[in-house]
């Protein structure tokens, strides 16, 4: 944008000091951001209070002797027009109005509100919002919630809703995914999606970026604003209220305007981005992008210990455009030798539920995932942990024991994989949140973080793992980067 | 069939005695059925043991002074011949084969044992298996694994998978799924899908029925039995192997033969039977059924405290086949004076946040969600919640008194829209099993657990809960039932 702060982006993302006009005990901008870094940055206001979570509250942000870069408005609606004065006045050089009541409600009084707010900021200072969480930056301490981790990493989020941005930061947390970037923009009267997008495509600490839209004011800068960021890194996408009642639904939730839902299929196919249809896709997605290198075609093989859900997934492969081929005759004959025949498979899916309970010597799970690593068939693997409660049974009180080896031994076999042959691992250990067994719990976590801090995506159900890696064998594919 | 013992399906479900032939300190069979009912007439057989886990061990079947019904062999392949031979020689009525190795291994001379198998059976002894887990029933005691709930319910399974069955009980039980008959089949060479499908049917105490099969040996049979069933109760059926590579699978897992995806589909929708691509789709939609009275059209409300999921969701409505319409004015009339307008949206869906933090007065939640259950436009209720950490955020150590007061409020609202007004309630509590945060598990499993016992079906994505309600809906639509 010509005339625009070449420091503007600065003053979002690591703003030399930030206030909270509006701040108090509840707040959760005041909670999350006293939390961070920025807290001996912090100025919170609010003639209401002296002090706040025993830091000192000032009347006015007029009264605050520093110079901010940064304002977060926390006043209720009718009182945001005076505050933006404020801001401009004391220099403010970004004020985000958390506020919400404004265009999205629908009511003539509330948008006509909004345009004058607008119009009272037009060279004056720059908005974010109104009706959105705001930034979310580990690397300098702007957050958006109390829970937010403090650990950078590439991902970069740009989402017109406040609860998909903090909802990705939040679940993200146990899932290795950390984050550059993160703003949620709201109603955008002023900084909008194209905005944000172009900055992420430059900016050298994003890697990847997720995408939540409604609408953007301006098509055709979204348009170039995505082609730009898809052709750098990849970018994975929701379009929210891609049908006539999910239009009506994002227009009273931002306020935004309608597209065809084709229109935007076409926008994001054309810039090259990921369309993801769900929240869960999306995190899922990103997992895959993250933590697996890129696919080298459309085969995988399954490594489980139950035959019948190897049947159901290898349809559920087939209908993503996966391939779950043969193995080659040596990866056969080796299979022979390493897993017992009874009740077991050693086509593919490899259903080797013996294995998990051989911890000692040669035959164990490590060796069986290097030989299918190694079949020249299989471009990723697919391991699948749901055996938990079978082994518990067989081993009763040497299971802790037991589990300790058998980690050892997944991981052993899953790093060699991906580090010696450079094949995608995606992990399945099977868990269901409302389940009551602890101990199941207990260890199935141990898995999952221990194959977390070893970089792997860990999901915990099978379809999830699928389609997460038929998103990321897809998406490259398009590329020519298989 | 023709010649068939009346009694047999006794035998098989409520024996008088069980034998486990190869009982020992770690297997599965034995543990189950010491915690049962039949505990007392339970005869363990081995000889290599005088006593397994507490309980006296024969050294062989003939040994044993009382009649047997029902035997489990838990023999080694090389001596199942033997063991139904003395099964035979014993009177035994059925026995469960719970042996692997057989024709699924696709090895000539495995092939060829179970074929013999079948004839020294043949007019002797009924047999189960080989390569099942065999059989739960929590009226009897008969039972495949020690975590299953000993309370009995309306739920059938014909299962060709030992481990679609096992997690069918297993993960039914904190969804208050509860079980009349389980049976997993395996290889079937004596009885078959169709024979415990016509069973069921007429068993008066299942009331729904859940189906996994690979491959049946007499495609004419289960199709009338399909039908037989499938026009007395629900069936929710899953075809294991439709896909080529998914019937190469099926074939190495229990040795089934093949048929065409289109030929599966046209058997199940002739019949009337519901087919699930899922495990996953296969209990929500069975929590669904169970615990839903029957939608009168395919419009329904969200009621979230997100914005940004309820656009998300309101298009995976519709490509569900639901509709999400808007309110009429009556009821946008008493949600204006309920809901405050800031950053909410009384559309469909409704997105009323400020409404979880008022637990007292009126404008509560479950005025709320009266209101919404009350709107002609409106057959079902989806409730999502997700909003734990941000009413922690605000309410700090107040949480805990402040969860059971909006817990007993959700519950009134719910109930009051499926008692007094009789339109199915669908509830999602967000819950991510891999998530670290104990204090949101502990809130969350407190509502789910609190909705489980009132009797509503509960799921952890918000995915999942439409799909099941979508099934629920079409399902009876395609009968004339709405």
């Amino acid at each position: 944008m010509t005339g625009e702060d070449p420091k503007l982006f600065e003053y979002i993302f690591n703003p030399s000091s930030v206030a909270v006009i509006g701040a108090s005990e509840n707040d959760a901008a005041a909670q999350a951001l006293l939390k961070t870094k920025i807290r001996d940055r912090l100025f919170l206001v609010n003639p209401n209070y002296s002090e706040v979570r025993g830091k000192r509250c000032y009347r006015s942000i007029l009264g605050v002797e520093n110079q901010i870069d940064y304002a977060v408005l926390r006043v209720a609606a009718a009182v945001v027009p005076r505050a933006i004065e404020e801001c401009i006045q004391k220099g403010v050089k970004v004020a985000q109005i958390y506020t919400a009541g404004f265009s999205e409600t629908g009511i003539p009084e509330r948008v006509e509100m909004e345009r004058k707010i607008r119009e009272m900021a037009r060279g004056k200072i720059r908005l974010i919002g109104p009706n959105c969480l705001g930034v979310y930056c580990p690397r300098s301490g702007q957050s958006i919630a109390a829970e937010s981790s403090e650990e950078e990493g590439g991902v970069g989020v740009v989402s017109q809703s406040g609860s998909v941005a903090e909802s990705l930061s939040y679940f993200g947390k146990t899932k290795n995914l950390k984050f550059s970037k993160v703003v949620s923009y709201g109603n955008a009267i002023d900084l909008d999606a194209p905005d944000f997008l172009e900055y992420l495509a430059d900016d050298p600490e994003t890697k990847i970026i997720a995408l939540y839209i409604e609408g953007p004011k301006d098509a055709p800068r979204l348009k170039a604003a995505l082609n730009k960021a898809a052709g750098r890194k990849p970018v994975i996408a929701i379009k929210g209220g891609m049908t006539e009642q999910g239009m009506r639904a994002a227009s009273s939730h931002t306020g935004s305007m309608a597209a065809t839902p084709e229109t935007w299929r076409a926008l994001f196919k054309q810039a090259g981005a990921l369309q993801a249809e769900s929240f869960e896709e999306m995190v899922n997605t990103l997992m895959a992008f993250v933590h697996s290198p890129i696919p080298r075609g459309n085969t995988l093989s399954i490594i489980t210990s139950s035959g019948g859900f190897s049947v159901i997934q290898t349809d559920l492969c087939l209908r993503a455009g996966m391939e779950v081929p043969r193995f080659t005759e040596e990866t056969l004959d080796s299979l022979r030798r390493l897993v017992p025949i009874a009740g077991t498979s050693i086509g593919n899916p490899i259903d080797a539920w013996p294995v998990f309970s051989r911890v000692s010597g040669s035959g164990n799970l490590a060796d069986v995932i290097q030989v299918v690593a190694e079949d020249r068939n299989i471009h990723s693997l697919v391991f699948h942990f749901d055996q938990f409660r079978y082994l518990r049974r067989g081993l009763g009180s040497k299971i802790g024991a037991h589990m300790k080896v058998l980690i050892d031994l997944i991981i052993k076999g899953c790093r060699y994989a991906r580090e010696v042959i450079g094949k995608p691992v995606m992990i399945c250990v099977v868990l269901d949140p409302h389940h009551d067994d602890e101990e199941e719990r207990k260890y199935s976590l141990m898995i999952q973080r221990a194959l977390v801090e070893n970089g792997f995506p860990v999901y915990s159900n099978l379809d999830a793992t699928i389609r997460a890696l038929a998103n990321l064998y897809r998406f490259n594919a398009r590329l020519g980067r298989e």
